[in-house]
């Protein structure tokens, strides 16, 4: 589904977060007069997250809506680079970005769910929209993921990338022996 | 399925909060001493929020119970007004602040749930009922969503009406140029 | 499918709370070294136990674990007794409450979902599962609930239980003329 | 599907946190300065733990992150010990705690969704992956759950478990027995 002539192309992933890193929930609410927000992020995308890390592939955050949750959970996951704009202008701020790290927009792939990330979904070289992106998104992606934002959605792109390139078994296998099993023994993954 | 006679009539959409701007579900417990309640609300209706006040339609905010949570998305949103009647005494309630707004009932749209906003329902112009609404509700709306409430509900009566309304595309071409895509292109939406 | 001579007999419901008031999730957790807990009700149900309140019916909790979120639940609810035992002996808390409140076991409907409501469940005259209970809770079931525990399940008890007693339209037209609704309007519910 | 041979043979079951215990869902961000995270747990899964407590088998939990939510969790289910890695090198801290509890390989089933957890599902006598598991894990598992993490999954397992041992219908009885029944009524459970 994913043209490894494309996927080899690609040096940096940026992701949105609402929609794509959760599954759109926030939640709001109070706690002795302090204002408490949550994000519910999902621990299969960190697996994935690390295997695009093992594959030496940038991965950013581009937000339209500013939340501690997120920097926390960048942190965490040991993200390159994170901009939250609160406007929502995400196209200014992501080629700024992709500028400072020395990285083309055709070698750049893009996870959106909504109409605020059509501006750089439609100028990356890999445009890919979450199973649950509104209809707009779904038709300006090259890859449509198989699992919806917060569920799973990140994993699935994220192995269909590694998978297209040719790399998967290699990343597993780098990845696993990282975490003290000298012979991992994998019966061939799909 | 939503008329445009009726759509093009609408000034101002009141919204349910629980059930109808979330899934019905509401966090509640203790930290330290102190109650914690949270809602837990869905950002793709926040873009769906923000194209109605691109198109200049009102929003406003009625619910039958008293949460803070429901203040401070409302302040997120930029919502008009909000009111929130403990003994979910609504009808009164959104009477009033029509009178104050200059609305007319005819003018007004409702998205409810539960048997609490059948008073309001059956007195819009354009009564919505999200897709998990109790049947009483369903039977008096216009229009039934086909997302349920916290899950796209509230996004998928502002696309619906803003189609019938034959707004859509120059509001979501509006939105994009606000965040900054000056030449954004979209391919035939829906 | 809930008999009117069995339904018209109840004058108290009893609950138990995780897994039947919620989907058994708890949400647990640190903030600044306080332990967070959290449990996720559900909205519609509220207005259920409001109806069997409107309707006379006395309404009980029963837990079998102690957390706080069910007595600030419980408060808002306007919840007649809550009876929350760390080692789950739910049957001589429910007959010492019913006998407090002199109500007898055939008098008495309880809702459940697990292994340690069965010994109350085999003993009440009106025994209800959730969609969501283990099989041998289902079994003793008189009558199972068509959504599963959190998403409508008490909810989904009550309607039945007013609807076989030839008390749904009557409670529901006291309940909305009680919230601003004198000349209620409603097309004639399922 | 469980092998009684290899069922009986089960003296200790690990457990991994996040996608077994939980729906793989992290519930991320801040209040008043101060981190918040939550995981969000299965009360079914509650009563499954404590039918293992019951049977005599010892019950572990060998996350690879750490997390104060799964300590407190410990707590509350009378977990025997909890190793948590920030590195996720799950094989080395969980031999260590085998030798340490004189339990070997062979008389160990865990009970895994993810990549990190393979060095271990593929040394244990039996090995089990959740509904959610992805497919490399689903591939080494003895047994998969008919339930997803978070959602019953561990519950299904420890009823498969004790049901090829043969002893479920003990296990309930005695488990009912001490919850104040004394003469548990069951009506022959699946």
């Amino acid at each position: 589904m994913l043209q490894p002539i494309v996927a080899k192309r690609v040096r940096l992933v940026g992701l949105d977060v609402d929609g794509v890193m959760t599954d759109a929930g926030v939640y709001i609410g109070m706690s002795d007069g302090g204002i408490i927000e949550l994000k519910r992020f999902d621990i299969q995308d960190t697996v994935g997250i690390h295997l695009l890390q093992v594959a030496r592939i940038k991965v950013v955050i581009v937000s339209g809506r500013f939340s501690e949750a997120t920097n926390i959970r960048a942190r965490e996951l040991g993200i390159d680079e994170v901009v939250q704009d609160p406007k929502a202008r995400k196209l200014p701020a992501f080629q700024e970005m992709l500028d400072r790290l020395g990285v083309r927009m055709e070698e750049a792939a893009f996870v959106g769910d909504d109409l605020p990330d059509l501006p750089v979904l439609t100028r990356v070289g890999l445009p890919v929209a979450v199973q649950n992106a509104r209809p707009e998104v779904r038709e300006v992606a090259a890859y449509v993921t198989g699992k919806p934002g917060g569920n799973g959605a990140v994993r699935d792109f994220v192995e269909a990338l590694l998978h297209a390139r040719g790399e998967w078994e290699d990343v597993v296998r780098r990845y696993l022996a990282e975490r003290g099993d000298p012979t991992p023994r994998l019966s061939g993954a799909h």
